[in-house]
């Protein structure tokens, strides 16, 4: 069974009127926002990541989401399975670490065995209070389409912690993701539809655009990357179309007025119009969508070391 | 690592006050109770177990930590490890019953893909209204200690579970325990101090004890038993302590004034003193403690099936 499966059959329990029909990637329960998120050990982290960063990396893309809603945190609960103590006390280091620097304290928890040899799964849920909460399904006709930063490093950072030389700020992003907690509270007041950017930019734009009834186009030259990302792959199309379906970005994507000139630093790169469907086009000439928007964890294959 | 010393680093985190020192089982945030638990394949159920009573457990468990706080189930939020589509689909199903039963519906979650071979960690989070939230630590002096139902139960379902020929009730016990959230609402505005009992009576009875600052004195003769507990184990002081110290009964226990009457079936098994420790006698006649007093939770041993 695929995600998509797996939804539609969630789909037909019971659900909450918070939960938005899952179609969403937060609910809003009473005055709080909650959203969950699991990190799989060999699937959306490295064996060998350093588990200091693995503890940023759940916090981030957890807050990530709440950011998406304009929330600030409440708290945390974490579900963390005992295996190997020197990983165990250099993840909760870590976390403290992590929690302090986003004012996010612990609300609570579980502690579990592992299975010999077990893969871990790493969950945390979060809170989130004084939420706007945009909906993924509010985009007009004519607005505006914008992220808040640079789209692909992340993506190319897994290749540097898989062992191709590569520059320290794009394995940062990749292993640290800074959720954009303050641009999400300066934009949810005023933005139409937000989300965050966590399976690759077309992807989530795609999703954006159907949530909302509406077509998207993106423009492919607009998509911001960063100094790092150009060095280490250049700015050819290929380059950027790698960036917009690169996965764990993290940015804050998001729908406004035409007019609408944001706060914070963001970089506008489409618009929706009436139809469906995703578009792209390159300083005026369409190009072909890729064959995949976006990145799907799945398991990753063993690391190959530079040598 | 062991839980207590990952206790002991968790609680050197920041923590929300709703956290209660992680002394509790479930945090008050707001007007919500928040409780996670999470079930290990190989660990807290068999791989042999249906589908549909692991979901049925899997919910069973977290209502009990909001039926001890006197909560109302709001909803829960499910993290699914997605590895084999019939087994996914009967739990789904399995699941939709127990949240109409319980009438709790799904507010969000996250859904992940596994390594081959990797065990499932089916995490969920329940978040409970309405709760007058009665404290682990609340426990008095001369209080008394009740529990609301059998004991043993579920401990001796799983070695039926794992072949040995025994009673259904015992099976079905240790795969869809009920949450007492009847009983947890009606006695939670009136008693001092209550928990369910998930690792063992004896434990959960010494954690009430040690968490008010008190003694605990139980009465093995007055543990309830269940009359299959009593045809498949026998009614000995031996049996009467391997109920007393096996885990998963989800009952609830609590400590409330000596002249308290229970407004639910209860049974009352001992009394709370000034001191420390816990202390055993059957009719009189004080006994040893057990080596354990509960049930641990680790990797069980694959299961022997009787011929």
């Amino acid at each position: 069974m695929n995600e998509e499966d797996l939804l539609r059959l969630l789909r037909a329990l019971p659900l909450h009127p918070g939960a938005r029909g899952l179609r969403d990637d937060a609910a809003i329960v009473g005055a709080f926002v909650l959203t969950t998120d699991t990190l799989v050990e060999g699937v959306h982290y490295l064996p060998t990541d350093p588990p200091g960063d693995v503890a940023w990396k759940l916090l981030g893309v957890n807050l990530s989401d709440l950011a998406a809603k304009g929330a600030t945190p409440e708290g945390v609960l974490l579900n963390y399975p005992l295996r190997d103590t020197d990983w165990d006390r250099a993840f909760l280091h870590g976390l403290g670490d992590a929690l302090c620097a986003y004012d996010c304290p612990l609300i609570g928890g579980d502690t579990v065995s592992l299975p010999p040899g077990a893969p871990r799964l790493l969950t945390l849920t979060a809170l989130g209070r004084d939420a706007v909460a945009p909906p993924r399904t509010g985009a007009k006709a004519g607005d505006a389409l914008w992220v808040t930063g640079t789209i692909g490093d992340a993506g190319a950072g897994l290749a540097v912690a898989r062992g191709e030389p590569g520059p320290a700020e794009l394995l940062a992003a990749y292993r640290r993701p800074v959720p954009r907690l303050v641009e999400g509270r300066a934009l949810a007041p005023h933005v139409h539809a937000m989300s965050d950017v966590s399976d690759g930019l077309l992807l989530d734009a795609a999703r954006m655009a159907e949530a909302s009834g509406l077509s998207a186009a993106i423009d492919l030259a607009a998509v911001p990357l960063s100094p790092a990302y150009v060095a280490y792959r250049g700015d050819t199309r290929a380059a950027r179309r790698a960036a917009a379906t690169a996965g764990d970005d993290y940015q804050l994507l998001f729908a406004a007025a035409p007019d609408y000139v944001p706060p914070v630093t963001a970089a506008r790169i489409g618009a929706f119009a009436p139809g469906r469907g995703l578009s792209l086009h390159d300083a005026g000439e369409a190009l072909p969508l890729p064959g995949t928007l976006g990145y799907r964890h799945s398991p990753l294959a063993p690391a190959t070391r530079a040598p």
